[in-house]
């Protein structure tokens, strides 16, 4: 088989384009889909991430009402942000951008988003149901790896992988949606013993650890499908692309893998809560 | 090392007996601790695992509420009935006999316990809080499972836990358990291929698959811990105990393994639950 290498931007422009004609037929019933974003504080890397998400809602219809807190904000101050959004009927999808300032309870906050709008899947509730096989919107980098992963007709069941990493919105629900699909999954993380020896034996690694060039290429059985979700600083992922590109029967390329997907997901799942609503 | 067989037993003793002063607290203090249970038809071994439960909270001065519906209740009616246990401040927690009839919508009936009443985690919510380390009560098996290992002092830390089987109740939330303990997890199920050689890397073996005698002795890595969470008809665990004795370093017998520290559990979830209600 040939190496393919896994084309983020393709993938996200098909999710994109299937997205238009359903923003309109919203439109004319009445309802503009809307995505709400609260970034706290003025982490410029957050600013950044904001901006790029509230940019592409509006490229394809979706309204961005972005809310800005100052870095002194308290819980109560954004649990309160939160209930309004809530109980705002004009909006469709929550997001509460990480990390938010230290003296802020983020799981308490990431847990009052209502489940109905939890578009980012950051809840227990929205994790348990995905983990059970009826969540609506899993966290968008996993839904990304899975919607590349259909994309490219990659095989699952039976198939061993091998998630590193192991955060609420990465490690967690992207292992919960592989074994879903039958894949005999394992979940490593700064603890496990032999990483490379478990390594090995993946058809499918996931790559989720956030250390830049973490993954060699000694460690990749020939053949293997990579897919890398770490996006470190310098536009770097968790995979050592040159060494591991030669073993691999297929991988995502850092940028334009997993990165542009994921935003589309995020797009598709504010969509699919908007049109829940009519 | 010695050979260790994890005695349940005395582990399930241990556990009611702290239970005993602060199920006299509660009382003093004008509560009485009481688990509802809900049987839903006539399945025998169902009524017998129901009135099980029911006598081992008598003993230890739990009140014990039991409801027997008939075999032709409907979702809406067994709804109905979980609506009021939620809302009776007599009722701490809240247990609903799995298998339900085949007209109900279990999942819709186990998604309808407060989270603060389910004791006996079942629902999504709990399950989800369980996996991101804040549960107040995991699902009992699992739960008697660690607390089987923390009882032994079996050390977890990058141990690789192969855990077969992958159901709501018991695959999925004790592989979240161990996990967070920093094991490395492997799950595995119906699809997984090579099963054999991925039980041969596990330091921590769990069954949980629900077939009876069906993890081989020449699976077994020298000195692997086996947890056998299997009850099937005759008392028969999931491990071939005569076969997986000979390798392992400490067994869950079947029975007097899990079994009835997970009865223990379900008690000091109710106790946990009663006291939070003070």
């Amino acid at each position: 088989m040939d190496k393919v290498i896994l084309d983020g931007k393709q993938v996200a422009d098909k999710v994109k384009g299937s997205l238009a004609s359903r923003v309109e037929a919203l439109k004319e019933a009445g309802v503009t889909p809307c995505l709400a974003t609260i970034l706290v504080g003025d982490d410029p890397s957050s600013e950044t991430y904001v901006r790029m998400k509230g940019n592409a809602c509006k490229r394809i219809g979706i309204e961005s009402k972005r809310i800005h807190l100052s870095k002194e904000t308290s819980t109560e101050e954004l649990l309160e942000v939160i209930d309004e959004l809530n109980q705002n009927d004009g909006v469709h999808g929550i997001l509460l951008q990480h990390p938010v300032p230290a003296q802020i309870d983020e799981r308490a906050a990431f847990e009052r988003i209502a489940i109905e709008k939890d578009v980012d899947g950051v809840t227990s509730l929205g994790f348990g149901q995905t983990a059970f096989g009826f969540g609506k919107y899993p966290s968008c980098t996993p839904a990304a790896i899975m919607r590349i992963i259909d994309e490219y007709k990659i095989e699952l069941e039976g198939k061993h992988a091998v998630v590193i990493g192991r955060s609420p919105i990465l490690g967690k629900p992207v292992s919960a949606l592989l074994l879903n699909r039958d894949a005999t999954v394992t979940i490593c993380h700064s603890r496990t013993q032999n990483l490379p020896g478990i390594v090995k034996q993946a058809d499918i690694v996931v790559a989720a650890v956030g250390k830049p060039n973490f993954v060699q290429g000694d460690w990749i059985k020939e053949g293997a499908v990579i897919l890398d979700a770490g996006y470190n600083k310098g536009n770097i992922g968790d995979v050592d692309y040159e060494a591991c590109y030669e073993p691999a029967g297929a991988i995502t390329p850092v940028p334009g893998g997993v990165g542009p997907v994921t935003i589309s997901m995020l797009l598709k799942h504010t969509v699919d809560a908007a049109e829940l609503t009519l």
